[in-house]
């Protein structure tokens, strides 16, 4: 395989962080991209879930997770802006996530097309170099996840011991208050 | 408790049906009607799928299951016919679904108002009579939920004896041979 | 179908009851029989669970649950009273539990033959008269097995509302202690 | 925290290979020991499949998964050759698996106590010079044990790339159709 140099990505806006985020600036660390749609359900039942595990099990100085919001479908529900901050906030999701930006002529944002995804829940591993190493699409499980960011992370320094993480939710949305 | 009559469905707009359903018209039917938002990350989880399960195993001329979108938070994303046909499409649901229909003056939909929901996932099971026997908020569990639906088909009709839902052969040990 | 009686149940040793049960002595309730084995999967993973689910959902003056060990193999280690009473301690099992007595000339015990089950685990339904309504061999689901003993229920009585049950366990066994 | 070679295994007997293991043979591989008992819960739902996992995500020629039958109570139940056997038939488990070999004058077995485990399930760490790196009692998670353990792997050697294991496509949107 051919080395392949991450693309920029092409966001026509950020959440959950103040400026917008180069992957050329996080040289030195590992980028984790997460691409899903607030509509798929395999992003909601997995794959969101494993990008915020992986957010708490790594240090923030070593990994960086990012979402990206791939819209390939439904364009009209799920491309707003208003949209996927409401999403944002219901699933409690507390990574850096971009809007993938839209293209003229195809329904799949640049973003999306210049990383080559096959669709959503993709889960792409950047090395510190801005390579990319793994390009998965569906679940992987959370095991060899951890163990392919980990080989990147070795690659470049050493003696980095991760902690152990636990993740817990519960499920009502009241009246009164938030989802939770 | 005193008996209440279940008002009917304020519905602004129904999916997955040629006409409105009335309450009034489906007398003679147990009803169970899923209150769900979207963006509920509990009734994405455990509410709708619990919802498809009771449709699946009873009969649809005893067991009428509808969905009612009532949006009380995140109107602009959630309150639009095109996200719930699209939320609907990806999440396959087959039942019946309306729309609450959105008041003046409070976030809280007028059949949710008239229900008196506490929120999102709620269960809410209505008997042959239109009398609201059970609204549940948060995620019952399966077994007490299939126990009081037929409560309610039994105490109205005699001798029926529902199928085998899902009884599936894996994790068993059999007599000629291995478990598996 | 014929309405089958259900045969006696062949018990060498009770867990969890002073007395050793009868059927005879139990008409008039919804007796439910959980045949397993202690080294079955399927049986510890989703049999047993399911059982106490279901003397926790009914009354027990209504639904009385039996555990059967139907020992079919491994007889040399399932076969003592002190290996089924130290599995019932650690798997905090509550309802009675009978041990299914060998038969000469083949590995299937008594009870397990006369019932004529294929396997473990099985759930088999008695109704109030003793008669066979049910026989799964597998994992039914929790819905249809609720509405299943409902129906049973209500055939001979009317006006029964199940509470709502969860069940809720740990996961590891102490050297100072027990597990749970 | 002082390095602390890891001590040899007392084991008793050896299931799933010819001859007994010995660390000491095994410098050069990260080894992982799951400490179990057959009547455990936790480790029957969690620890025995996560010891399975490692053993399927990692090459055998850099990890070695080890399971250790650490019989602290119920010795007359669990403590037999035979009892063993037929729970790792059972359970398919594929590993080598050892018991420990019991102590006079307290409950704890040897291995047990020479690695002062607090009970089971525990998962040991081992590098690949012998030094106990990680013990976890409990339920630690699967990234963070994919982590640990591709730490020590690299620690050692380098430009190791582990596989992408179990990736599924269900669960997945594809840009050329639905959801699924």
């Amino acid at each position: 395989m051919i080395d392949t140099l991450a693309p920029e990505i092409a966001a026509s806006h950020w959440f959950n962080i103040d400026k917008p985020l180069k992957l050329s600036d996080l040289r030195g660390k590992v980028v984790v991209i997460e691409a899903f749609q607030m509509l798929c359900p395999g992003c909601v039942a997995h794959g969101l879930p494993q990008a915020s595990l992986i957010a708490q099990t790594f240090a923030p100085d070593q990994v960086q997770v990012i979402g990206l919001h791939t819209v390939f479908e439904h364009h009209e529900v799920q491309g707003t802006n208003a949209a996927l901050a409401a999403f944002i906030h219901e699933y409690r999701l507390a990574f850096p996530i971009a809007i993938d930006t839209p293209q003229q002529g195809t329904p799949v944002p640049q973003t999306m097309a210049a990383l080559n995804l096959r669709g959503t829940p993709s889960l792409i591993i950047i090395d510190q170099e801005g390579i990319i190493r793994h390009n998965h699409f569906g679940r992987p499980d959370d095991m060899a996840v951890g163990a392919q960011i980990m080989v990147l992370i070795m690659a470049s320094q050493k003696s980095v011991i991760p902690g152990a993480a636990n993740v817990q939710d519960s499920d009502t949305c009241r009246i009164d208050g938030d989802c939770g």
